[in-house]
Formats: C-alpha cells, structure tokens, sequence
C-alpha cells in the first residue's frame, strides 16, 4: 500500500493533505530500532564516555566556495592550534577519541591523521570536503562515501568502520550507502541517548547508532559567521555547565555520554578547559569506560547480538 | 459602522492610514474580556500550577515536510526518551499535567496516549499535524479541528475539552471553532497572567483562557535550526532561574503559574532538572493546588459563573 | 559648495566613491552639539534618574498590519498587566518617570493615560501607531506627529513637550517637525550619556536631546518573534548586572542615567524585579534627583542657558 | 599546474566537483607560514599584550549609505564618550595600544588621531570608509589603502607600518597591497594564536601576521542591529570571563594575548569594566610585556630575522 500511495502527488508544505500512509511512512523511512544499551558497559562500567572531534579544518571555508581568507584561516587554526591542544589533554588523561575528518582535510593534515591515529584513536568518516548529503544524488554521494573511505584508509592505514555526515545532514541514500559499505555504525542522527539500531523502512539493518544532539556539539553555542545571524550565544561556562548535566544523569541511568567537538571551536583558549573540565567530572564518577565510538559500537553490537556484530 | 468600515480597502502596510473603526475593530477581534482569577484556589490554596507539556515528536518535522531524518530522530526522542522522564518526575511528585498533543503524533505513539491517560493527566487538542493556522483557511481549520478532536478521544476514550492551536497560531478562525466544538478553554494566547474570559468581536463566549507565555515556554530557549539562525540562546540555569521567578510572583499575587514544556526539549538529560526544580519550588510554597489546564478552567468558570462552566 | 555636491548623483552603495563634501554632509545632517551636562543636578544632586516606559501595547502588532491574535494579546498585556505591575513599584518607591505613548495606544486606553497623568508622570509623544519614520514622506510624517500631539493633549489634559520616535527611527524630516512644533527635547538618539544640544546641518537648534541607548532598553534582550530570529538573549539577572553598572558610572562621572522599558516586556512577573532593584541600587547611592525626562531636560536647558529653554 | 587548473571552469557551489590542485590553491592562497612566536618577549617577558581599538565611529553607518540618524549618533559616540573613557583607561594603567582607524574616522576627528599619537599609541590603517573589500576591484581597493595610509600620516605624523582590514574582510588582493605598500604587518586573519609569517601561494612574504579572533572582539558579544538580528548576545561579565581565560593560557604557554575593542562597544559605562580589569588581571600576572601591533610584530621579525623585519 504504502508503495502505491507514495506515487501519488503529495504536497510536502501541506502535510495536513497527507494520506495515514504517506506520513507512516515518512516517518518510518530512517528510525530507531532496539535500544542497544547493555545492561554494563565494558569490565561492568556504569558509563561509558565517548568524545568525538570533527576535524573539518579548511573545509568548511571550501564548501562554502574557499573565498574567504579569513574563513579559511579561521580553519587552519583548527589544524595548527587547535587540534595540538585537544590531543595534549587527551594524551595527559589516556582516553581515547573518534576523529571525524573529510577526507579533503585529511589530505590538507597528513600529519595529523598520522598523529591521530599514532595515539590509537578511532579516525571515521566525514564526507568528501564537508558537502551537504541533501543536496546531492544518491550516485553522487555514494561515490563521495567510497572515496572518503578510500583516502582515510590510504592515509591512516586503517578503513574506517564509522561515519558521521557532515553537519550531521542524513540524505534518504545515506542509510543505503552506509549498508552497501558494510559500515558498523552510524553518528549523525537523535533518537535517543542510547546507542541503537536503526530501521530502514521498518527493517533492522544491524547497523548501530550512537546518536549525537547539538546540546552537546560546541558549534551552536560558538559559532560565528559575520555575513549571518550566527553568533557566540553563550559563553563557555555555559556549555560546561551544560556537558557535566549531561555527564550527571549518563552515570545516573548507566548509560552513555558522548560528546561531539570541533578543533576550530573548543580548540581556543578560552575553551579548551570545557574538554580538560569535562573529563575529570567523568573520571570522578570513578567507574567510567572511555571508549572511541567504533568500540561503544563494537560492545553494544555484541552485547545485544546484532547482524553486523 | 465597522462591518461598513471593514469592507473598505485597508492597506495592511500602511495602518497610519485607517480609520480608527479599522483599527478598533482589529484590536476587538479576539480579546481578553473579565479576569477569571478566583478569590482562592481550589480548598483554599494561595496558588495554582498548570504544568503543560505540548507532545510535537515527529510532527515537528511532518509539518516541514518529514524530509529531514535528523528533525525527525529529534521528534523520535521526544516519545522515546523525553517523555518517559518527563512521566517519571511528574509520578514521583505525584502532580497532574496536562498533555496537547497533534492528532498524528498520537497516532504515532498510541502508548503514550494509553501511560498519560492512565496516570490521569489530561490530554487536548493540538491541531491535526502542527499545521500553522494562519494559512488555512476556515473550513480545512475547522476539519482538522474536529478530525483531531475525534482522534484524541478515540485513543485516549476521553474527548478533550482544551484546544492549545499550534505553535500558538490563533487564527481569524479559531475561536469560533473552539465556540462551535462547545470547548471549555483555549490555552494560546497572552493578555495576562490570569485565566480569563475570551470576547468576540466585544461579545462575551463563556471560552476560558488559560494564558501561556514565550517567557514559560522552553522552545524560545532551547530551539535550535541548523539551516535557519534559531539557537539555544541561554543555558537551562537562566530558564530555572526566570521560571523560579514566575513562581515567586504568581504566589506573592495569589495567581496561577502555567508553564509549557516540550518532550523534546525540557525531556534532555541536562535540562530535566528544571522540570523537578520548579515542581520542588512550588511546593515549597506550602499552600499549593497542582491542576490540569481543565480543572483551572472549569474551577474559574464555575467561580465566576461563566455560561460555559 | 556642499549644497552644489548634494544634487550630484550619489550611490549610497558605494560611499567610498562619495567626495569629502558629501560624506561631511551627511555626518553633519543631525548631529550632537554642545553638552548639556550641568555641574550639579538640580538642589545639587550627584546623579539624575530618568525612568521612561513605552506603553506600545496593541500598536506594535497594529502597526504589522494587526492580524495576529497572538501579539495583539501581547499588547493587551502590556496595559492588562505590564503597565499596573509598573506603576505600583512607581508609586511605592514615590518616583516620577516619563510615559512615551503611541496616540492610538493613548485612545485604546484612555484609564492609563489619566492614571499615568493623575500620578504625576510626564506624558510624550511615541508616534501614531508605532509607525517607522523612515517610511514616510514629510507631510505625513508632520501630520501623524501633530495628530498624536493633539491626541495626546485631548487625553491628559497637557501638551507634549518631548518626542520619542517609534524604534527610535528619526527620519531626516523628524528634527525640522520637532522644531516646527516647537519642543523642549527628543529622546531617540546616542551620541552622549548625557543631555546634549542637536545641531541641523551644523546650526544649533536650543532642542535638547535625553540621549538612549539600545544598551539601557529591555526589548533587545526580551523580544522574541515566533516567525523572526529574535529571541530572548540574556535572563533578566543580565540585564539587571548591566543597568546596575550603567548606574554605577552615571554616579561616579555625576551624570545621567537614563533607561527605556516596556510594560509588555519588564512588566511581567519574572521581570518586573528589575525595576524595583534599579531604584533601589540608585536611591541607596544617596544624592539622587529622580525625574521626568522633561524636567532633566528643562534643568539642563535652563543651566545651559538654550534658546529653547 | 595549477595556473592551468585556475583557468578550467569551477562551479563555487559544488567544490566536491573540483580537482585537487584547484582546492589546494585555493587553501594556499593566502596562509599561515612559520610561527613567529618568540623563546621569550622583550626583557625576557613571559607575555605579551597586544590592545587594539578600532575608532570606526560614523563610518560604520557611512558605508552603510549615512542614512541612519540614529547609527550615525552610535558612531559619534564612539568618538565623543567611547574613546576619552578607554584612553582615560590606557593612561591610567599606563600601557600602549593600536588604534585603527579608517581614514574618513581620523578626518572626521582629527583631535583624537592627535590625542592618541600624543600618547604613543600606534595608529593603523583601517581602510577608507569602512568598506568590505571583497566587493572592490584590485586596482579600487589599492587606491583606497594608499589614500587611507596618506590620510593618517598626514594627521598624525608618522607613516602607518600595519593594517587591519575593515571587518577583517581580506580580500584576493589585499596581500598584494600590503606588499606593495611595504607594511611590516597585517592583523585581520585567524590561523593561530601566535603572530605568524603569511604566505602568499606557498611564498615567504617577510609580513608579520597579528592574528586576530572573534573571540577576542566585542563586537560579536554587542552589537546591535534593530531591523536584523544582530543583539547583544551575552553580558558584559561573559565576555569578561572569556577574555580572562584567554589571558590565562596565553600566560600559560608563553604567548601573545591580542585583543580587538570598539570605542561604541567597550567604551559605554557598563561595559568600560572589562578593559580596566583585563589590564589588571594581565599585570597581576607579574611578567609581562605590554606593546603596540607594530612593536609586537617588529619585535617577532626581528627575534626570527625575517625579510621584513
């Protein structure tokens, strides 16, 4: 049925038209299966912590046509200054961390996926030079997925086995590409605190989610573009305060703290203390497993026995 | 006079050019009539609280479109993850709530409708799919009106009493819906802090208000759009800090303190808090009546002898 | 020879191309002349005090063409509600301020206007019906503001002597009007802290200017508008921490401290505090002349020895 | 290679399509070289302060089309309120600063060009009239950085050695002029914390780069725009904190802590705090080097014997 009423005409500003089926089926197109929180985390942890770092660097000036030198300066500095800073305190407090990096800046920072990857972290997926899926065809994308793959691979010594869409903009072939590559999980999409597995059109993929939210992503609360409206809307302190909340209630309920961060935002000085800060709260909850996000993934896909486990 | 006056052109840019029937006429459309604020509350109590939470999920993206599987994983989160908690502390202070929900969204989330209703909160009317009301027009407002109404009662076997127009867009045509449904209350709009009695056109209709506020609504504060310039503006400690106020002057007045919350922002790990907090406030106070919107509206009406009390 | 240049075509697009003449011209057109700083305030006093409200009420959605019940509550608000919160904490605190009134807001409530006067309040003119100068050709700019004038006077019984544009938009028409009807003072421009004479095209006009400030006004940090970006940035513990250092320094330079708020946004009950701690922060300084705008105007006129005076 | 790529058709709108010589020019355009950050400041400091203020005044408004009698009254206020406050503040402490300001600003107010080299402040080039660069053709922006470079020395006296980009909008040929103009340096880009060498296509250009940072700068955090969206984001105490914490870990490493105010943002009097105490919190510090761009930057090409140096 669904298939049938999917052919017809349907107005997509006037969903109030919208036959049950159509918006069942929108609805259903990407979405949360099972909830894949183990009943412990790694050695019986009550929490696991996982940090994450999108190293996008000059490709957000790229993307947006690589005209703006103070943009693109603006990326270099994630790369130069800010990333150096960000690895120190991981390296001072020996946890690990998924890096997320188009391929573009990857191939820009050789060194630093060298770096990266030297100290054990998890380098995924990031798109191609930061482009929106929802712009794109399916062919498109899916060879900008590959290629992606091909280089981080090329340059690490390792495939990649995550991906995370850049801007967090999951296209109606992002689910199909991630399954064509054999990926084993996916961190771009909200449905839940708790790692899951996602349906496509109702099916289980076996796939895994771990699911991010722009609560907790330094870019709202720091970015600034000063031909649009976006400003610093709070200051650091804020998302600190925000970031152990979230900490707070992860070890409360057991479950999982990730956390998504950007080199060129909390990489500054005035900032960096948010990571430092936010890892000794964990820490002090004193039964904590920091874990990259293939690992979280990995446990949870085998705790709970899915297909791509 | 002012149905000749109306029938004249009337350049909606250019109101320095009306006649004043124009504009009077405007300002009487829909307007707040005699306060409905009781000499006390229910036994006796020196305050009300109406807690309301409006239970959007996937609706919120429908109505874009539900192109989006990012929007739509945040409105999954809203039934799969904010709205249990939310249930969970409204249980432990054993305080009613009063829930407005989309005819799809309760369509989509059948077991919310069956907790919510179950634990003996209320639950109203919230348009068909979140539709903005204003670009309708009378006829598809009052369909949708009534199909959400149908739908509401048929799951929750209880036909609302309240209507809360979505993203408060109180349309030309709303009211006269909500007098033709016979409704008790409307719970969009803000000319006090008071319930209060709705006029038409200067005619009294018996129609209580139960005024809401941008102020005591947690979406103005924790909206965030990535493509659009909306962010999450102030941490949650500001809005506990101006809820708390609200609190605090609704008591010293011997008024209501209604709220509005949403599942799939206050529902989040780092902003529940607030939710507990503001609870824990007003009980504090000692002498408090924890109300749904329906019970205030009908304590009003009968206190002031309204004809739809 | 400035005159000669005005009437060559210049491409306010591209002001890097203007000759000096004309950007001179420009900068000169309404300008901040002498100071009007006293050396002491009246009967000594180290610090003025001028308080001013804008009851805008229904104008402000009226003036966008008054189809939204929504906003067009929130202006019942600000006189329901807002404005007697406002004038207790006045009346408590025995302190005069200024009402700015648009005249269709003055008509729509006649009961605030003889309450205001009653109390002794300064009345002023705020435009028509919130209308933007900037929009209007001469004629009809003059005619609204002689109309609101008349308005105005009708309604309390005094003739305006001062004007606050709406927005604070002063068109390049708003002066020669101002001058026309003969008024003691403006209060829509920021060249000073203090009171200062305005200047037409270099020529001092006796006209005094009660400088504002965006900084010192409650609606760019409390507006908010459902369809625009606007939203409420700072908590009010905010703007309380601002307006308490701007009165700091208006004390310690023996100065003036003027602020603009609004019943529908200071008047409400997380807000309202805000005007009741600014008083008391002044007043605990000691040597505080609290006034009307047109008094601190006619004081520094007179001290200074203006035409207008 | 890449001058053959140049000439091949790129579509600014789908970077993903472009071939890698293309993206890597496009990053090398205008870039970071190597650090020019010294084993220790002058006298063996452990940091250096670098103050900077851009004395924009009626120029914004001016290149905004000078239409705003209100903006144009912000600007003046810069100059009459803003700039006395701040020097007042310099003199106090009895440190330097850079004053940048556009070449319209200084003729407009030739007291305070004498006023600030009086003082022994540097004074900078800030462009003509505040205009964006990226909107000029080569050979208009030339004219206009050589015409701003004449204005200021023929007001102050001394030939500017630096320049700061209006709205650090570095355009394709702004590093062409200021080679061509033999300015020691520039301080509009953002690739480290640290003054740096630029390259121009992978080339040592001998020119000393101060970066800059949103970050560092008020306008972000105050600005205010009534028919867009700019608002004060964040309270005068917010932005205190962050640039503390600035300090803090330039301290910390052994750097440089540059700063970028506005005489209409910082210098009104809830705000002017925030320069007096940064001051103040630098110097408790102990070991510390206060200095002018140019004598940051003369000193850096010095300490690393660049060309331009």
């Amino acid at each position: 049925m669904p298939s049938n009423l999917s052919s017809e005409p349907v107005d997509p500003k006037k969903p109030w038209t919208w036959a049950e089926a159509i918006w069942r089926e929108r609805v259903a197109s990407v979405r949360a299966g099972r909830s894949l929180k183990p009943a412990a985390w790694k050695d019986g942890a009550r929490m696991a912590v996982a940090l994450s770092f999108d190293s996008d660097h000059e490709t957000i000036d790229l993307r947006n046509g690589g005209a703006s030198a103070g943009r693109m300066s603006q990326g270099q500095y994630g790369a130069r200054s800010g990333m150096p800073r960000i690895l120190d305190v991981l390296e001072r407090h020996g946890v690990p961390a998924s890096i997320f990096m188009p391929a573009v800046s990857a191939m820009l920072h050789p060194e630093e996926v060298r770096r990266v990857a030297g100290a054990g972290h998890e380098i995924g997926i990031h798109s191609w030079i930061h482009e929106f899926n929802s712009v794109l065809d399916h062919e498109t994308e899916r060879d900008l997925s590959l290629r992606a793959a091909d280089a981080l691979e090329r340059l690490s010594g390792t495939r990649p086995v995550g991906m995370r869409t850049a801007s967090w903009d999951f296209s109606p072939y992002t689910l199909a590409i991630i399954r064509e590559m054999g990926l084993l999980y996916d961190s771009s999409l909200m449905a839940d605190d708790e790692p899951y597995e996602l349906l496509e059109k109702g099916e289980a993929t076996g796939v895994v989610e771990i699911p991010v939210e722009w609560i907790r992503d330094d870019a709202p609360y720091f970015n600034m573009d000063r031909m649009a409206s976006a400003r610093p809307y709070g200051g650091p302190a804020m998302l600190l305060d925000i970031l152990r909340r979230e900490v707070d209630l992860a070890f409360e309920e057991g479950g999982l703290f990730q956390v998504t961060l950007h080199p060129h935002h909390v990489g500054h000085r005035s900032r960096i203390f948010i990571l430092d800060e936010i890892i000794r709260h964990a820490k002090a909850k004193g039964d904590v497993w920091f874990a990259t996000h293939a690992e979280v993934a990995r446990f949870c896909a085998s705790e709970a026995g899915t297909t791509a486990c």
